[in-house]
């Protein structure tokens, strides 16, 4: 049947059977033994199920943490696809607009029936259509990040994309920080950004994107993405969260946005860090974001300071990857990697992934350009089924790398 | 100076004063000990700056909760406004951005500078407007809410109406949950709905409003609303929080779209029910929505099953009506309203608010129309400052009611 079966984590001091009922009725047709058999009959199609309700012991510091006495449950409850027009922001107010407002309820997983999937169309490019943009199959990409570029002009911005580039990073983003602003406007910083990159590729061959941050209103947002992709820029850094996942899904519908989009996670910590309340990160960052097109999703490793839980990491990954009729979305962990956890990253994300670094790259004591090619020659090894500590007897960039950041072992 | 302050509830195991540093620069320039004085020189009207730390005794069940020994603190914030543009998603993104995603860290409040202010309409009617449209001054407004309406058609839809205005209920709006659909779509409902109030006008001098549910596609909504302004729709309802709070000033700040608008809470318990993470009450459904311009701001009111805190409530009724240049917002608490709380409400949310029941007005054993009639009477006896037991003595209606769901003191 078409329809969408949302999972919920609830902690509640009542009847989770009761609880759940009310969820179904209440979030569909409202009432149901009161109504009259004929009515029933006509209401049928419309009425939410209980798929299953799971019973735990809760623990003790949640109960007392909440001043009350709680049951914990997983309950997963059945919406049919008749009652909502087949859009996100439909699916949220279904699924999750009164409830998220009713006590401690999380939304933790949707499960779209195949007609209601067949209508998103999720990354234009996905993970196949970036490695052919790149030219690369065979890694992980490499990924760096303009940093503190608040204040600064152009050329600025021009040298520190170079040194990036020339330590063989794929792709560099914007800060998602950096608006439009006078001395680096959105159009001037595409331009500058495709001289640059063509200027290294005449040089050394080596291919990169510089993925430019689209802001400014919603209703601008079309045009601004249609201007980037005449100008020739390469892909769109997108904070998703301080607009919509239908804005998202909107611009990667759009037949006249014909370059990838990077789904940046800004504002999502707000939706996702509690684990009462909120939407999990693999529906939010993972699988929502692969539903309306982002191409690639950021979110913090598990690694660094602004860190994730691994569980919660690795399920975004799974879910950018998940075996569904769309093209896949690059995971991106991001957020204190330095080339000694290239070993962990691909383990614990994949040769389909990115590596993304800030200070990994821009930190490394000979620069930025050493930076990447430190990350490069710990990938190498990677691939090569060799220690980073074999590889950096040869590499000194890589060497310089591990001496300051150390390195992760992999676990066997 | 131009730019925004804003209020952060933080919970964190190091020490806040580097914590609430390392905020104002990782979110402006990056860095400063490091930078030449130059470079300190011209970045210096970029650089964000803490204006206050206050440190308290964390409670246990809150370090027991999160595994970890933590410091509680607010911690303000100053972000210069030359380096966002001025529009939500920005100033999300710069204040709340990376920031949502650094541990327990809770938005609470922001202050725009005036300048900044400035470039917010606000709500376009406003508490004023609003009043002039219905022509009622001196009381607070009564709203009711279609029920069960999933499934049924326009017929069905028409006598619910026509049931809740007779009973002299101000503002009707559509259910959150009730999306374009064969049996009900958008337009029909809208010239059904003025079809009703139009003759129950004629019949009874009342004039009422009815506030249809604008939904779908972000890109469409802009048409979709114009369309609805230019069939004589009163009002919309609006799941913002399903959209985005650009969406909403989007629509409000169109001069094609001169009808009031209602801002729905569906989906906001998402961002705001946390009390360690995520965005307060007052701040996401009070201040930001008066800033984007929801002529009514819906929200759980404290009374019932689906409750906010009394504080929470309060404190979003407060930034509704805050001391600023733009139009007041109308506070509706809501959920679990019945007549015997009239009291309470108008003690807690003013004259200046709108009664907004579902169950308390179709739940009446007489019927919908005699459920407004209890809450007008009601209303009349806290004007008249005289005791609902004293009023219900003359009116069946207020005495049925105050029966089936009892009465709450005032606390004086
Ligand atoms: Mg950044
Ligand atoms: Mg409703």
């Amino acid at each position: 049947m078409s329809g969408i079966t949302a999972t919920y984590l609830i902690h509640d001091e009542k009847n989770l059977e009761k609880k759940a009922e009310g969820i179904a009725l209440g979030l569909t047709v409202g009432s149901w033994t009161d109504l009259p058999e004929l009515t029933q009959k006509q209401l049928q199609q419309h009425k939410g199920k209980v798929i299953s309700i799971e019973e735990f012991d809760a623990e003790d510091k949640v109960s007392a943490f909440l001043n009350k006495r709680v049951k914990k449950g997983i309950v997963k409850i059945f919406y049919p696809g008749v009652n909502f027009s087949h859009d996100l922001p439909a699916i949220l107010a279904t699924v999750f607009g009164k409830l998220s407002l009713d006590g401690e309820v999380k939304l933790l997983d949707l499960d779209f029936s195949d007609d209601l999937l067949a209508e998103f169309q999720g990354p234009k490019f996905g993970i196949s259509g970036i490695r052919e943009k790149l030219g690369v199959y065979d890694r992980p990409l490499l990924m760096s990040i303009f940093k503190g570029v608040i204040g600064r002009d152009l050329s600025f911005l021009k040298n520190q994309l170079k040194d990036q580039v020339l330590g063989g990073v794929d792709l560099v983003k914007d800060d998602e920080i950096l608006f439009e602003n006078p001395l680096t406007p959105f159009e001037q910083r595409i331009s500058a950004g495709k001289e640059v990159l063509n200027e290294v590729y005449e040089q050394t061959g080596h291919k990169a994107m510089y993925a430019v941050h689209l802001s400014g209103k919603t209703y601008d947002l079309k045009a601004k993405a249609k201007r980037a992709a005449e100008l020739g820029a390469d892909a769109l850094l997108f904070n998703v969260f301080a607009y919509g996942l239908d804005v998202l899904q909107s611009l990667a519908e759009d037949k006249d946005i014909g370059i990838p989009l990077m789904a940046h996670p800004a504002v999502s910590g707000a939706l996702a860090s509690s684990s009462l309340y909120g939407i999990s990160h693999s529906l939010l960052l993972g699988k929502l974001l692969r539903y309306s097109g982002a191409d690639f999703s950021l979110f913090p490793s598990p690694y660094g300071s602004v860190a994730l839980e691994r569980e919660a990491a690795l399920s975004i990954g799974a879910a950018c990857k998940e075996n569904v009729r769309l093209k896949e979305t690059f995971p991106v962990p991001s957020a204190g990697i330095h080339p000694g956890l290239v070993p962990v990253l691909i383990q614990d994300f994949g040769l389909d992934s990115v590596i993304n670094a800030g200070g990994g790259v821009h930190g490394h004591p000979n620069g930025a350009a050493a930076g990447g090619k430190a990350f490069r020659a710990a990938i190498d090894a990677s691939l090569q089924g060799i220690s980073l500590t074999e590889k950096a007897k040869a590499d000194a960039d890589l060497r310089i790398a591990l001496d300051l950041w150390g390195q992760v072992e992999v676990s066997k």
